[in-house]
């Protein structure tokens, strides 16, 4: 095997992890040792593990190493903005495999520090294993804010928002799959919303500013699927209005009118939140820092109803049945 | 495909995981939304992840599924036991094949949940993916003592100490592939010593109590790989007494004088120190409610020296070297 492809030693990879991380005042004792050791917090504390695998839930030839080690956070960051808190430390496991080398793993590294760093979380300690699949579980602890965005807030007469589009990571991992053909700066769009998604975090940390604190989930298995665990967990329904889901146009070139991505794809990452009646998107937006859209509101009782005045969305919904059937 | 064999979907088996979960008040929100809540803690926190992979760590045919979930979590326990710490709250990553079904799951989490509830540690959350192995990562939270037994704290003039017995989990892992001829009850110690192990929880807490505090590490590499990540943090040498080393008369009976598991065979998860010297193995013992023995001194210098009247022993050193080359 040429030099360049060998896989790096444990210890190695771990050293190289350590390598260049900046870590705050809460951080008292980074990797090196058998745990790390974290201040203790002023706050109730939010824990969350989430994996990325490969050949599951990407392919390493798919993006760079950097978008790579950026989403496996990212995908952890957004459970915290969920959750309307302040990510603080997480602990990253790696599973690797032949086949990968040094310089991989810097820039992988490198997009996981980058990621931490942009959002205040310190990389406190890791794990390094071999497989036969490169797999990034990570483990992140945040800090409450003082209203906490849960699932069980919705109440009857909500409006429901979501912030940004939805829709186009399913329509980017499609792409990727060779199950849609799209070209130039829609083709990149999309491509770039399923490798390189954000998480809400200054969106969560406003939701959750707000009195009475809405009920929010992140858009991580598909727009109704998610809201299903909201209405699941508040014992509610909601009345959607289909054309009010905001699409980007670069879906709209991609998809046309069909809104399957939109309501069943995941990974999109943006916050689904449900909150007292009267607010308008136009200030929500002003206050969450990012677009914010009205698709339809909580009712009593436990139907969810899908308004929309094209046929040809029908179809799609049975698609939807069949996800929430299988939840 | 039979359907006992069929692999339960993702939320059947987060909420097999959840189902029979206790948690203690320390646990605001468990299972169930996108993060658990845990209260803030009042003493700086440990923090630490760590993997079972299937076919690199286990094999499923080897043991019963409860003491696979059990040692996945003891693994995990026994870092914070290296810190001195009380663990507390755990989150876990289930990556899962086919071929295994709802009964061996509920196997799994009933090893996790009592290793778990006999240490009073909390499961506070879950995830589960889609693998062609199984895996469990599990990320854990501990409370630390007012002495945190760091890797940096040996100094020369030191005892070194170790709790238990050291090489039967990897004499049991060699019986497990073939490599390991022994019969009758040593055979049935061995294997429950590798796939039943105990995390030295009480031991650590005891020794985190002492002043000074003591440097500690738990036994996870093998006995000399693991004494040498002390010997590196706290910069110092040490002088071991081969003869002093404890084995069970198990490992005795299946190895007989060959120590070369002892001290490079890994998984013991007993607990290595370094105290002020003076502490009698006696009261050691006592104290930390553990068989301890003293096995040699911290010395000045970067040197490791192995001291033995046998010999014999010397050949096995050759593999230790290479050992600590990799390291």
């Amino acid at each position: 095997m040429p030099p360049k492809t060998k896989l790096p030693g444990e210890f190695e990879l771990i050293e190289r992890l350590v390598k260049g991380l900046r870590m705050t005042r809460r951080t008292l004792l980074g990797p090196g040792d058998d745990c790390a050791i974290l201040a203790p917090s002023k706050r109730p504390q939010l824990f969350t593990i989430d994996s990325m695998l490969e050949d599951v839930h990407f392919r390493v030839a798919w993006g760079s190493p950097e978008k790579l080690g950026a989403k496996a956070l990212t995908v952890n960051l957004s459970d915290i903005a969920a959750m309307g808190g302040q990510p603080t430390a997480c602990v990253i496991n790696l599973a690797v495999r032949e086949g990968l080398d040094a310089r991989f793993f810097d820039r992988l590294y490198a997009g996981i520090r980058a990621t931490a760093e942009r959002h205040d979380t310190d990389v406190v300690g890791g794990n390094v294993t071999r497989a036969d699949r490169l797999a990034i579980t990570i483990a992140l602890l945040g800090e409450a804010s003082r209203g906490v965005t849960r699932r069980d807030l919705a109440r009857a007469g909500d409006d429901i928002f979501v912030t940004g589009t939805v829709g186009d990571s399913s329509a980017g991992l499609a792409i990727l799959m060779g199950k849609l053909k799209v070209s130039g700066a829609a083709r990149k769009f999309l491509l770039e919303r399923h490798l390189n998604p954000t998480a809400r975090i200054a969106a969560g940390l406003a939701l959750a500013k707000i009195d009475p604190t809405p009920a929010a989930i992140d858009i991580s298995d598909g727009l109704l699927q998610d809201l299903g665990h909201i209405l699941e967990g508040s014992r509610v329904g909601a009345e959607i209005d289909a054309r009010a889901i905001p699409v980007s146009p670069e879906y709209r070139a991609a998809m046309g009118n069909d809104l399957s991505l939109a309501l069943g794809g995941g990974e999109d990452y943006e916050l689904l939140f449900c909150a007292r009646a009267g607010g308008s998107e136009q200030k929500l937006s002003r206050t969450l820092g990012v677009p914010v859209h009205r698709i339809g509101s909580i009712i009593k009782g436990r139907r969810t109803i899908i308004r929309d005045a094209d046929r040809a969305l029908t179809p799609h919904l049975r698609g939807w049945d069949q996800l929430r059937a299988s939840a």
